[in-house]
């Protein structure tokens, strides 16, 4: 077998934690275990936390093995890697904090994406799950905190409607998840996307469909704009 | 100029009231103000309403010189031809209604179609418009009358999301009319058309974009069918 | 293995049935066969007909351990949840009834979906399968039977004709299902959608791809707003 | 104001009618009137019928200036190019024919354009217009002649599922031309382009959206094949 | 496990051959092998061959243990059900023959598939294989026999140019059948199909993605219109 | 001409600004300047600015009559609607400020748009224009600013690949809004916007094409959420 | 009327031909006729060629007017500014030149933006036009000529086809520039555009849409890379 | 078991490479082993490299069993096929090259093909992987080399900015091949791919999505067009 040429490899950024307050994460589809794990050691070189998203529990063991302190967020699907044992993430801080949101239970992986995200860089993050609009009781019952928070994050699939309704509600930004979640005209979360960007209410912007990453880094950078 | 070979040619239905129970009604977009007056001329030999949808002024003007008792509802864009004065519409009936309910000011043409073919056909129609989710504590104030409804018209464009909220308060069936009002991803219409086939609500369904007149004919299917 | 923290978790509502005269169902893909389980304890709570939809045997096999009395319809992938026997759905009832029509064999799972549902809910339904329109003289020979129908139901697939024909004919509101059945461009079902949302009979609605869930409770709603 | 370097010129095909039996059309959209002249003045030098496709009213009137004996078809929008008057095109000859039919009123220009092409190729042509599927009975009524036809060209917009319809009767290929007739989710003759691609009659084929032309010329080319 | 309602069952036509000139066939994909046999069982009470397109070898196998003189034809997927043997297809007749062609080794499997069709209608075939545009003399060296064909059918994935390329040499109509061949933008067959259906040459048709079952029906009725 | 049934009409909300934060403005794209006058004329009444967006002159000079002091900003297409002059806004505020950037010069109205209604919400606005990537050290010689922002706003059409490389250099949220300049398969706008939601960078999301008043609206919010 | 504030202005790269070897142009459409001569005016400051693409007589006017030895390219759409005479673009090269082809009539604008924006860098042009596959044989007798230019533009809409069968012809790198020539579902020139990218010709790439101006950039740098 | 007919079977084309200068290849998928032998087989009877694409394992091993000498590329997935051993190719020419730049990690299989290709026709490659613009300090570190080479490669998938960014730094075409990494709105490679064509720098063309091997043999043309 001729082995290929080797170009200037992979440099991921140990440095981008400082340079622009949110770290580097290795999205693990399509990477082989090695190459997440020596990934790995080179961003455990700068600040920040050392993140695998959509990392399964293959991924999370051989993670473990070279970095024996990491943990595994399971509905996440985040392996948080770690040589030695760290404190607990901040609890909700004085009054600024990030609410999450999803509107049914097949959600809840992508805004826990979100939401481990947002907690593992020290931000406080209040989770309120399954309040879809074909009940808009549950999700007004809610109305209190939503008011409170400095910043939304509304996963949603099939039509994604519970975005523009909280939209219309609170005081602050919204930042819609499309989901993947519906069958037919949902088109793998296109449908959602573009009520989201569509959106009556203001003040909903979007990220790409099922990135509850993106969201989480967002939603920190404006529930701590104020540092 | 060369005479086209005669067809055997438009063969309107005078007979489909009385076989279907609905009209077969004139689209006036690309025909001439002949053809229109020609095949009114035509349907009116059956029963049911005769009407023009879709019709500027100009066809207005056409059809009443020639039907001269014709009527015209402006918003709605539809010519109700008319050989002589007809008594008005049936007042609201004891308890069987049709709600018709739009989002926005932009909605109310697509909303008047579905309204006025709906009365023609006899049906009492509660109006409730701009009622959008951007402050979803206009909708619930309506809450009671929508309850009482046997069907539910809502015509929405940007991202739709009033017909699944609505679906998920009321006690029938639930149509979403999509519009074309909008910009950018809003298609024209296919989002809104998305969001309702999307629906969490299991009592929507939909019809094709700007469709008011379709809607209308099911509504008035609907709230009248126990006849 | 961390801990997700704990949101306020899935609500189902138990109540819908009273509040909205349909149940909610448990839609089973990307759900575990525990949160199936767990859902429906919950919904068994209220009243009406507890169901799983798209469930395969071991869905049904989970439930029927928990619930032993409950019942699997095969081709609709319906699991009707029940802690003890129940009679068994309501005859025929007096001249009032849902017809379910398919264009060919493959559409009949979704054509069960929206049939059981219905009759779970005390509907009458009459079935006619397979009358699709490359042979439009099987349609016709069931006219009678469609033009005492409150509501039709059409499944199909390919180019979804059969809608329109069926509208053509009939006095009541079509709901049309389009299937996912098909190849090439027929796109997973956009395209006997796109039929059914352009249909040239004004009395045809459309429902999102394969949902013959949706269908059955609109077809019951209508069939039974007289209640 | 500076002069295009000159490329070897646009070259018609005088010779086409010979090498393949139909001839090279002048397409008006796109073109000057200077140019059409031109052209069909080198198309002229061969054999064959010379036209001119979606021809308004001003090309006709400068071709007629030039070829005095030129016709224009009106509804069909085409000019025949004659520098002396022809006899008129052969009757229906002894049993082989071309069946132009469409769905409705506003698909005649496509229709026409097909079926003009078609007789000026000497091919007979039989018209049967206006009978789409919301009202089946009106296409039954003509299945006799439809049993005979050697090919029909069946031209529909909306939905267009009068194309497997027909299909699903004769005993010939029918090639569909879906039309832009329609709104909201037709996309300008997609959905009927769909609909007749994914006919589950197998005797249907379709050309690009308002192609009258090509279809006359196959169903010339079909009806003589045995020339 | 409860069973479900019986409704009219799945009604295949084994009267179509006499009705249309052209048989019902078995679809294989989406069905049992028990329903496939039984429906088989039904279809051969009628005249004209019975086949099982899309046929993989279980499906081959479970007819011929019930019709044990039945074909395999492999590379065009389809099982010829006979229940005693027959005589060959015929031979090439005189003069009359279908023309199919391919663009690459790919798209050999949708071609047999029309050329077994319409062999089995009694059609004489012709076949011209991997002569794709990238090398245009490869094609051009064919042109003899082309330019006697009843008619061509092009088989062609990727771009599908070689459709337009032959309906420029040939002297009868062209049937495109766009393979789902390609990788990337060919968006599995919906660039070629759009190649056939814009086609610059005017005697070019097409039919859906992979259909050389349509193709191949229709290419028989073609050449063989004159009886 | 028969009058239109009265329905409850159009409810915009003055109380918005106190209950949100940000205030209910007027698109006036299909509104009649008397629609216009009669929307503002109720929105007076609340807290907040009064605009009108996407307004001509035309309807500038209709405000302007009835409200004197009003203000037009030509390039945002803005009418700030006004019954006494106000007091200009406010100046760059200590440390905290939006940064509003382009790619090109016909971004410039969607980027006014944004900066405006900032503006109006009393927000400092920083405007950085065209500095696409064609020549990306125009950009790159801002940096120093664009480290400071609070929030920054990237209006760019074509390829929109302007936001991307902001997204990697800046320590805060990046909203992206496709504009729909450009041409062919820059869809209007569609592909800057696919661009900006698949951004390699985690800090970019996304609102509607030219949706200039959303961004303006939510760059506000996040630059003065510590309010 | 309230003056926008003022952003850093448009900064043309008059440096853009020293540092890349191909010159910034003005792409007129949604520019003031002031705007145009205005950044000329700042373009002129650099070496290379000035040109305005897509320019309107009015604008050649215009800019004539300030720069009075401003020629005008009419097919191509291109104004070359400039404010002396200057010598006319050089001969064809000895041996080294680009070649630009057009499939139809109505594809020579895209063709000639190609070929003056090419001339005036330099570089040497053949024009080989209307040459489309619906007549093989006009391509093929210019063999001769293809074989010796070291880069081959083709212009094409409609299917487009052409640009396959020129990639299997030379021994040169073919860039296709697909137009939107055609209706239907040429779809403004998407169809071209994938039959360009899906070529099964290894040597052919794509630029955008109607993209004259880039492929006449690009076909420069290849034909004169080994200066 | 039926035997097909044989047509005139796939025939290679070893004569290619002297005919256009690049040599046919083997497109593995969807070929058998038995397939890929055969063709290689023929293939090797002309001059230039000999090679299969998109090549596993198996593939390779099936090659190398009967060609002994074979080589295999695994990240870029070809395979070298060789009956006897030959020099290593070439070295880095004087000045000539061509530079393949990849955005990240997961876009090296692409890449690899394209600089493979390019080798094995004697072109000197540069490879810079993993400079995506999330972190342009890392491409413009390498601005040197990008300024001396012929062409450029640029792999890219998300979505696809690097590709401009390049293109406005380079003085040579530059070739963009779509990737379809990603998820969500990428598309599979959509939107990087319009991202390429409608780059703000006008010298970038694109190829297929994945397409490395036509990326590389044009690549090669266009540094060795002078040869």
């Amino acid at each position: 077998m001729t082995k290929n040429k080797q170009p200037s490899h992979f440099c991921p950024e140990p440095g981008r934690y400082e340079r622009q307050g949110f770290p580097e994460a290795i999205y693990s589809p399509g990477k082989t275990k090695e190459q997440i794990v020596s990934i790995a050691a080179q961003l455990l070189k700068g600040n920040g936390p050392v993140i695998a998203t959509r990392a399964d529990e293959k991924v999370f063991k051989a993670l473990k093995k070279r970095f024996p302190a990491s943990r595994y967020y399971k509905t996440a699907r985040i392996t948080h890697i770690l040589q030695r044992p760290v404190r607990p993430p901040r609890a909700r801080s004085s009054g600024r904090f990030l609410c999450v949101i999803t509107a049914g239970t097949t959600d809840s992986a992508v805004a826990e994406e979100a939401a481990v995200v947002a907690e593992l860089l020290g931000c406080a993050v209040e989770r309120i799950y399954d309040v879809g609009v074909a009940g808009v009781h549950r999700l007004l019952s809610h109305q209190d905190i939503l008011l409170k928070a400095q910043c939304v994050i509304v996963c949603a699939g099939m039509e994604g409607a519970l975005a523009s309704v909280v939209g219309g509600i609170v005081r602050c930004p919204v930042i819609g998840v499309p989901t993947s979640v519906g069958y037919g005209v949902s088109f793998q979360g296109v449908a959602p996307l573009l009520t989201m960007l569509n959106s009556c209410a203001a003040n909903v912007c979007a990220v790409n469909i099922d990135d509850g990453f993106g969201a989480g880094i967002i939603g920190n950078l404006i529930v701590n704009s104020h540092r």
